[in-house]
């Protein structure tokens, strides 16, 4: 077999067979393939698809790449929660304690921010001591003892993907769907989870811009779960303004903090809980999304999943302390308040932007290397919808670096519209795939 | 500028800045831009395409990356013909003494065979002594005193060219219209030529395949001639059986002596006199076709075409006794007759098959690397359209190494095909484009 001989039929538009996809992904790993020609294949495939077979078939060879986890030995149904990536999007570390405490042990392997977009792994490190680089035997015993494990994708797990992903970032082959539901869903198969919930971001601050577009994605992923033997369904939430009530690391633990105390903003207990509910299904813990609802709720109402959280930090090595004292996070004294500039309706709070006036705060990275500040990011004191009066706080900026205010302030301020009428609500959970 | 920006600005179908087409060459060219980003730049050209406007940039930008040719200090209208490629095309070596006899200077600078096609310059040098590998200085003393020059592409010409072909051949982006244009024609006006004639073969011995996409690649091909200033135009020829009766570097010089000598074939002759004719019409020495026509036939009856290529072969260091003499070109004694297997009449002699058994046989490459025997070949012995009787010899195989004659037997026979009734002809010279 020939890379060149397969870059053309893909080229064509034909579908390439296990066997071509295994040529290709194995002799890209491991040398045999130089990247010229594994990119000039990643631009066929981004420009002429990839059928349903082909893209399982992709995952599959991702999947080979490195090991897939037996996490047989641990009891229970293994259920993990993936999100496409928004702003302000703190799901995972609601959602991991709550179904942990309500019996499904969650082995949950995160990414960090990149973009926009924030990252479950550096919201975590916020937490003082906090590991999230635990070994694969490290990851086994927490799994066990404490029920839920928190870390980021060890180097033996798909290391194809990180391959290909480095390379698609910088040949302009990030942008399609069969190439971002395998990278994903090889990294959550190898994980050696039984059942996943995902969900799929839509709007102005996810990936996928439209509901059509982020319908195909979720209707991509569940298919490769389901052909690998992994339970799987999609929930379509809206990412047009940021999840909650905070954007930023430290910010944004403290704030999962409030809904595990019972306290958190609606938006976001009503998707984390959305998302919960369907692991404890999945994870055949609860009889129908509504007792799922039901539990979930209970564990947040009982502080059973406020100690769970507590555990996992203690088992990573974090500062429990945090929990009962969130003034110990990181944080930074700088305020930087964005008013309303007239009157009207909070017609508009984009996430996109806003999350781009938090990354140029610090708080996270254009590039894979750059570091992140824990402590820096951005209160939402006004939510789409809410009626202002001019001079009303709408963004408070937490600043470290005054240098940094200028740029950061001139997305603040883009972010916001004012209207005269109130915006038409828009649902939070705009649909599911399973 | 990021060459990331670029490529997705053609991945979407945009069509690129000359600006952008600069950047990305330059940097190709010079190694700031890594094989990988070009390679898929390159994949998306091939699926996006490109507008005239685009190609003319793309042409000019390779041309810029390397000399171009400043003839004006020699008298004349410059004109050069090139071939897209074909299977027993030897036309350059008739036309280019031709034009020369009647007045016009000829600059050619000719290629290798590759694949089932040949190459004037193995052609050539299968002449005892001949060099096609003249210095830039040398190519103008011999083109000042002859009036024409034979030679291979110098270093200094669109180095650009060498670059992207040798990624594209092993990236799947040959096949590209706009891509296959600058390549051509950047060799082509980087030359200093004042015009080009161009023999655009179509069927299966050529890389297009029907007259539509033949007619594409030759408008594509004049519209960047024209926008660089060389009077440009194109004849769309057939290449569905071999043109003429030889296949094989030293087969095929002899072939040209007989049509100097006035005793070539006629489907050879007819192409050659059809191409010099417009030679001679853009170079000004004919006031029409006809009378170009006139003016190249005349110069073969009176042997002045003949005596051209003697000064051509003797300026390049050539043994010019093969002319009088041609058993002194390089020959092998063995021979193997391939036979009508039925009576009937030829209905097809395959010209991309004939094509590969003469590679099979040594004649030409299927890698740049290969050596080329130049003695070895295909001599034909009927033609399509000739009656047969069972038993008959249809392709005559000159063989060096018995080794290579199975696989070239095989293709051989493939390539013959025997019906029941006289095939339709189809006309040689199917259109132009100018």
């Amino acid at each position: 077999m020939r890379a060149v001989d397969v870059i053309i039929k893909k080229r064509g538009g034909r579908a390439l067979t296990p066997d071509e996809i295994r040529f290709v992904i194995d002799g890209a790993t491991q040398g045999a393939i130089p990247d010229y020609q594994t990119s000039a294949l990643l631009m066929a495939i981004l420009l002429r698809g990839m059928t349903a077979g082909e893209t399982a078939a992709l995952t599959d060879a991702m999947v080979q790449s490195g090991v897939r986890l037996d996490l047989r030995g641990i009891p229970g149904v293994k259920v993990d929660k993936h999100s496409t990536g928004g702003v302000g999007d703190k799901t995972s570390l609601i959602v991991a304690p709550v179904a942990a405490a309500c019996g499904v042990p969650v082995p949950m392997m995160s990414g960090r921010g990149l973009g926009h977009t924030g990252g479950t792994l550096d919201k975590l490190e916020s937490i003082p001591g906090f590991r999230v680089n635990l070994s694969l035997d490290e990851m086994r015993s927490v799994l066990a003892r404490v029920g839920c494990v928190l870390i980021g994708q060890t180097h033996e797990i798909a290391p194809a993907d990180r391959q290909l992903y480095a390379l698609r970032d910088v040949t302009g082959t990030v942008e399609s769907i069969p190439l971002i539901s395998a990278s994903i869903m090889s990294k959550k198969i190898a994980e050696g989870i039984d059942a996943l919930v995902l969900d799929v971001k839509t709007g102005s601050g996810a990936f996928m811009k439209t509901e059509a577009e982020s319908r195909r994605l979720a209707e991509s992923l569940v298919a490769i779960g389901k052909a690998s033997g992994v339970s799987t369904e999609a929930v379509i939430t809206a990412m047009d303004a940021p999840l909650g009530l905070t954007v930023g690391n430290a910010l944004e633990v403290r704030e999962c903090l409030d809904v595990l105390k019972g306290e958190g903003p609606a938006d976001l207990v009503t998707v984390s809980v959305e998302l919960a509910a369907r692991m404890l299904v999945l994870g055949a813990v609860a009889a129908d999304r509504a007792d799922g609802e039901r539990q979930a709720r209970a564990s947040i109402a009982s502080g059973s999943a406020l100690d769970r959280f507590r555990q996992i930090v203690e088992a990573q090595g974090g500062d429990p302390r945090i929990i009962d004292n969130p003034a110990r996070l990181p944080r930074v004294e700088q305020r930087e308040i964005v008013r309303a500039d007239r009157g009207g309706f909070l017609s508009r709070l984009d996430a996109e932007l806003v999350g781009r006036a938090s990354v140029a705060l610090g708080a996270g990275r254009d590039r894979v290397e750059d570091a992140v500040d824990p402590a820096v990011g951005i209160v939402i004191k006004a939510r789409p919808g809410d009626r202002v009066s001019a001079g009303d706080p709408v963004l408070e900026l937490h600043v470290r670096e005054s240098s940094r205010l200028d740029r950061a302030l001139g997305l603040a301020r883009q972010a916001i519209v004012i209207g005269d009428q109130a915006p038409t609500g828009t649902p939070l959970i705009v649909g599911e795939v399973r």
